[in-house]
């Protein structure tokens, strides 16, 4: 060892061959170290004069108490709205949070539930890539004794717990406001039909199209992949139909300001050519201009939730549940058509 | 055990009493396990007739090669572009990627480098809180053995490698381009001053207004936190002064969001009676109207750059470096007054 140079732990544990954590844990005298070993750490420290950094032996704990997040990306507002309301109630119960990314790919999302397993987290709350349609690693993860709770996009509701929104009565609700203000052919984008929530959204939908006795046109729903492109995409498609709709509920933020891009290069006015509404948040809808109607998640009352299922889980395994979170509806300009009043909505908080 | 129960590596873990992990690698026959232990979970094994889930085993891995980010928030689109950027390259070389915010704050960004470390990540990549002013967590990760970069908001650049954008000609550019296009009273909107990257941007801003040999009025610098609600009251601050500025230069994405609403709540039109300039990113800028001039930065190349910087660390220490990422000047609706020309702007890509 030079003269001068700061000792660190690791210069000891790099001349002993062992490591950092098992030096620290021998200079704190920890009964998990053979005497042998505690013994050569502490004469090797006296003599090198090593000074023990308090602060880096304190970073090294054994047993740290971890939450691991998977999303399906780190984008969309919908999702770290979600984590701060699951950070919220980690913390307030001595759990810290890490979070992963599948970039909706399978085979990725498999990566991330092996890295979670593998920094040895003690649950774990997550969100499907829109690739998945296979859950092996999810339900291997029982065998490992790790608990694990959905939200938003699920799988196998018999198995696992999750927090869902009330998709079906979302989209019908928001349907019938569509009908209700002025529109006479809705359209409807959405993503993969594997998918629960697709299926779920576009059920409210339909269902709203027959309470006002409207025959179903294929032509107007658009169902293909959940992004700003696809909405775009789908907007153009549906906007090139001989006899094209006057109205489109979007069923993602991404999709939403995906069709807003292609009604604003059509040259359409909205509401009063097109009408739109997506899912999305408070601060997105006031951006866009348009201000856009939009169905509101309770996203931090969605993370909260699914994190205190989780915590159920850890403590003692239950029986599966599934809790609903309502959205609201926020009628901005873009759903209204001219001389048209804005009947109440049933569905606000 | 009951009959027909599907019995997992958990319970044969919970009835002889050892880790899941020592359950499983007995069952592989691993040398890290003694023959006396691998004899007890075999037979056991046996007696249970336990069919091995391949799966739950695979996913045990010894050393899972992950590199750790710490960002201060995770809603801003410009820190989950930077993730994209590092997950990336990360990929490409082996490893996977774990994320923790610290939501600004300094207590929690030290129990976030405490997470990491226990969770044995081979180096980490952050972004600073806006609170911290002391650095001790990130010096004792030496001692440590793990590597550390930084981004962004950065510190002690002699240290530790670092990734930043060219702060300073951003915000000096940004203000001539004001200045040339009918603005004449620049107001500056940025975060506490103890933070490297708001010192850089106001001293651009400064040039520039030095280069016009404009007189510095401090009643134009509004600086105090980096976010929407002060973005918005240091805009209604400025507002209100008996001679109020023309154009206002944000330096953040928040703040430039911020201001936009004290503008159109003082029914002030942009840009022609206020200018906006604000940093932030191509998706965001377009949305909002009108549309924003923004400072854009490369974001998916400084993610891809620090990654590359902390992989050489994990390789070999070497001195840190510090590498500048161009940004360009994005010339939209909100920052050219009536009857001016845009003149063309040196720093675009």
């Amino acid at each position: 060892m030079k003269e001068g140079k700061h000792i660190s732990l690791k210069d000891l544990a790099c001349e002993l061959g062992i490591s950092i954590s098992t030096v620290s844990r021998a200079l704190k005298d920890s009964p998990e170290i053979s005497g042998e070993v505690r013994l050569r750490v502490k004469a090797l420290a006296k003599e090198w004069n090593y000074r023990p950094n308090p602060f880096a032996m304190s970073l090294l704990k054994n047993t740290p108490r971890i939450i691991g997040i998977l999303i399906p990306d780190i984008v969309t507002h919908f999702y770290s709205s979600i984590i701060t309301g699951i950070d919220n109630i980690a913390r307030q119960n001595g759990y810290s949070v890490i979070i992963t990314s599948s970039y909706d790919s399978y085979k990725a999302e498999i990566q991330c539930i092996e890295d979670l397993v593998n920094v040895r987290v003690e649950g774990i709350i997550a969100c499907l890539s829109q690739e998945t349609t296979d859950y092996l690693h999810f339900t291997s993860l029982e065998d490992l004794n790790i608990p694990l709770v959905f939200f938003d996009r699920i799988c196998l509701p018999d198995v696992f717990s999750s927090v869902i929104a009330d998709n079906i009565e979302s989209a019908r609700l928001a349907t019938l406001h569509l009908l209700n203000t002025g529109s006479k052919r809705v359209a409807f984008i959405g993503g993969a039909n594997h998918i629960e929530i697709v299926r779920q959204r576009k059920h409210g939908y339909l269902q709203a199209l027959r309470e006002y006795r409207i025959p179903i046109d294929k032509d107007l729903v658009f169902c293909k992949y959940m992004g700003y492109s696809e909405g775009y995409e789908g907007a153009c498609k549906l906007l090139s139909l001989s006899n094209p709709p006057d109205a489109i509920l979007a069923m993602t933020d991404s999709i939403a300001f995906g069709a807003m891009k292609a009604i604003k290069e059509h040259r359409l006015r909205i509401p009063d050519d097109i009408s739109l509404i997506g899912y999305t948040d408070e601060m997105h809808s006031n951006y866009v201009d348009p201000p856009l109607t939009a169905i509101t998640h309770q996203t931090h009352k969605m993370g909260q939730t699914v994190c205190h299922l989780l915590l159920k889980q850890i403590k003692k395994r239950e029986k599966p549940q599934q809790i609903i979170i309502p959205t609201y509806l926020a009628v901005r300009e873009s759903s209204v058509k001219n001389n048209q009043r804005v009947p109440p909505t049933k569905n606000t908080i």
